[in-house]
C-alpha cells in the first residue's frame, strides 16, 4: 500500500521540505506519493499541513488520517471546525534547541549589559559594566511546555536563578515551579529578565498588561520569542516610558512582519528580531513527520496531538 | 600563634576585601591581623597581592611563606627576581564563572547575528537571519587552562562543535583538542568563532598575526577575553579590512585603558569590552586565599603555584 501525503504549504517551504521529508520517509521505509498536488482529497492519507496553506476546509478529507503541522503555533488551526482529523503539533528537536539558543543567547545579552558595548555607546569608563554572577541573576519563564522547560534546563544549568510558571503545577529539577494566578504574581516579583513561552490561547491574550507588569521588579526585561497577543503592547510601552520595565525583546507581534510606523521600531528599549526564534529546521522536523506517518500506518498512537479543548 | 597577613593592593581593593577575607579567615578559624599596613616586612607571614600595589621589591620580607595574587594574569609577577617566595596565582570559581558567562554570551551574540538587531540597521526583512543551530557552528578554543576548559565544555554542553587547542595535549570529553604548532593551524582553520585564552608569554605574543589569521575560514569572528598582546593589532585590522575576519570582540588590550584614539575604537568591525570579563569576585577569591594560608600554616602545599618556568 502507497501512503499518500499532500503537502499543503506554501511553495517556498516545498522547495525547503521535499528533499528531508522524501530522505526521512524512505529512512521508515515506507512506499509513499508525497507531493503539493494529488488528485481528490478523498484520496489523501496524510497532510502535512501550514495554516497559511490553500487548504482551509478540512471536510473533503474524508480519508484522512491525520493533519501533521509543520510549525509549533496551531492559534490558527485550533479553532477551524472542519478540522475533525487527528492533528499533530510540530515538536521539533531543531525547533527547540534553536528556540533555546536564542533564549540563552538574550538573556546573557541582558545579564551581561552588552547593547551599549555593541552601540560603542561611551569611552572605556562609561562602558565598564561587571554583572553580578548568574546565580545572582533571576530569570523567570512564563510556560513551561516543551520549550519553556527546555529553556529552563538550559539557563538553569548556566547557573542562573530560575523561576518557572504554567497553567497547571509542573516540577523541574534546579526550577522553582509556580503555578496559577497567584503563582504568576510571585513569578513576576522576581524575575530580572521575564521570557515568554506561553501558547497563545484566550486566557493568555495580554497576559503582561498594565496591571501584572507593576508586579515586576524595576528596570526588567521582558524576552518574548513566545506570541504577540501574549502583551498589551500599549502597556508595554507605558512600563517602559516610565523604566517600571527597562528594555524588551521581542521576537513576535500581533502583525507580522511588524509595520513600519509601529512606535517598537523607533523606541530605544526596544529590540525587534523578526520571528526568528523559533524556525522549524527541515531536516529535524521531516524527522518528526515521517515519524508520525509510520506510527499511524502501525496502528500506534500519533505523536504531540493538539488538544482542542486546552488550545494546545 | 597569629598569622601577619599584609594586604597588598589599590585601596578601592581593600574596600571591597576587606570584609569577604576577614569572613573567609575567620570561617577557616584562624588567628590573624590583616591590614594594608602590618609595620615591618619581616614580620609578614603571607603577603595579598596585586601587582600594581606599592610592594614591588620582596627581598625584605624574609618571613614571608607565600604571596597569594589577587587577579589570575601573572605576567606583571613572573619576571620580578625579588620575588622568591612561593606565588600563588588566584583561580577563582567566582572569576572562571564569570569569565563562561562572558564567553559563551558573546558566542552567542555572534552566532545569532544579533548585532544588526540591537542597532536597528534595517528593516523586518533586512534584520531576518535564521543561523545555523550551535551543532553546525565551529567555536575554536585557544588555550585550555581552567577558564579554556570551562567555556569548551559549557559551550559543547550548548551544542557548539568545539575545537581546543593548547601547548600541550589534553583530554576534554566532547572537545576535538588538538596541540603543537601543527594543531595550531588546523584549529584555526575550523573556528568560525576563535575564542583566545591561552596565558600571556613570550611565545604566545602576535600568537594570531598575519601569518596565522591567514589560516581562519573567511570571515571569522575573533573573541579575545585573554590577554591584548596575544594579538597583532595591526594584522588584525588589515584582516577585517579584507574581511578574512568578520569580526573582533576585545576584552583587552596592549595598553589598558585603551586609548581614545586606537583604531579599534571606531573600526565598525570591532567591539570593545573594557577588561571585564575576568573579575574576580571578592567572595570567592577570599576563600581562596583563606583556603591557601590554611594550607600553609597546616604543613600542605599551597595551591595553584606559579611555574616559574612556563610562565603561568
Amino acid at each position: 500500500m502507497t501512503v499518500r501525503i499532500l503537502f499543503a504549504a506554501l511553495e517556498k517551504r516545498w522547495a525547503e521540505f521535499e528533499v528531508p521529508l522524501r530522505a526521512a520517509l524512505s529512512e521508515a521505509g515506507m512506499a509513499y506519493e508525497l507531493a503539493p498536488d494529488l488528485g481528490p482529497p478523498e484520496t489523501i492519507d496524510y497532510i502535512v499541513y501550514a495554516p497559511n496553506s490553500d487548504v482551509q476546509d478540512f471536510s473533503p478529507f474524508t480519508r484522512t488520517k491525520a493533519v501533521l503541522g509543520l510549525w509549533a503555533g496551531v492559534e490558527d488551526v485550533v479553532y477551524n471546525t472542519t478540522l475533525t482529523q487527528p492533528f499533530a503539533r510540530m515538536v521539533d528537536d531543531g525547533l527547540t534547541r534553536g528556540m533555546v539558543e536564542w533564549v540563552t543567547g538574550h538573556v546573557l545579552r541582558h545579564h551581561l549589559g552588552m547593547d551599549p558595548q555593541i552601540k560603542k555607546a561611551g569611552n572605556w569608563e562609561a562602558l565598564h559594566y561587571v554583572p553580578p554572577l548568574a546565580q545572582d541573576r533571576h530569570v523567570t519563564i512564563l510556560g513551561l511546555g516543551a520549550l519553556g522547560r527546555a529553556c529552563a534546563e538550559t539557563l538553569s544549568r548556566l547557573g542562573f536563578s530560575i523561576t518557572g510558571w504554567s497553567r497547571s503545577p509542573k516540577d523541574i529539577p534546579g526550577v522553582a515551579c509556580l503555578h496559577g494566578n497567584e503563582g504568576l504574581q510571585e513569578a513576576l516579583s522576581v524575575g530580572d529578565i521575564v521570557v515568554l513561552l506561553v501558547p497563545n490561547t484566550p486566557e493568555t491574550q495580554n497576559l503582561l498588561n498594565a496591571e501584572t507588569l507593576g508586579h515586576l521588579p524595576t528596570g526588567s526585561v521582558i524576552v518574548n520569542p513566545g506570541r504577540g497577543p501574549l502583551i498589551d503592547d500599549d502597556a508595554l510601552i507605558a512600563a517602559l516610558e516610565t523604566g517600571q520595565v527597562g528594555h524588551a525583546t521581542l521576537d513576535v507581534f500581533r502583525i507580522e512582519p511588524l509595520p513600519e510606523q509601529h512606535p517598537y521600531w523607533t523606541h530605544p528599549g526596544v529590540t525587534i528580531t523578526p520571528h526568528i526564534a523559533s524556525e522549524t529546521r527541515a531536516s529535524s522536523a521531516a524527522r518528526v513527520i515521517a515519524q508520525n506517518v509510520q506510527r499511524g500506518e502501525t496502528g500506534q498512537p500519533f505523536l504531540y496531538l493538539l488538544d482542542r479543548e486546552l488550545g494546545y
